[in-house]
């Protein structure tokens, strides 16, 4: 069984409304040198597989562009273990 | 400026019904192999601070208590850089 964690970020330019409302409270909380936050997803998986490193990368990639990530306005890193 | 990412997840006796959602359309796709799905929330935030280390793990675990995370359902894991 390996597990695997994808990180599902909104692309650079893409507004983040979700990341600016929680630095407005942080700032307003007393936090004012918090500068920019962006909130994505963490997905973990538990993959029952032999496979390892780089095609196990390509599979759940595979998942990602299928199902997991928007690739219009999202970019995802695949983080083992 | 230094950057931190934050992972809050739902603890592990909370029901996730995103994840089971994830879970079932990824095995309904073929990729049956995938066992257990979690889908939690990665917060990146810029703080424009001199603090390093287990300083800036403190003041960052205090936003999290404060506002990023619900500690009654939820658990957080802090990163730098």
């Amino acid at each position: 069984m390996k597990k695997v964690r994808v990180i599902v970020r909104l692309r650079s330019g893409v507004l983040d409304p979700q990341g600016k409302t929680a630095e407005h409270a942080l700032n307003a909380l007393g936090y004012e040198d918090v500068k920019d936050v962006r909130i994505g997803k963490v997905i973990e998986l538990q993959v029952d597989t032999a496979l390892e490193g780089e095609a196990l990368n390509a599979r759940v990639g595979e998942m990602c562009d299928k199902l997991l990530a928007n690739p219009v306005i999202e970019d995802y890193e695949i983080l083992e273990g």
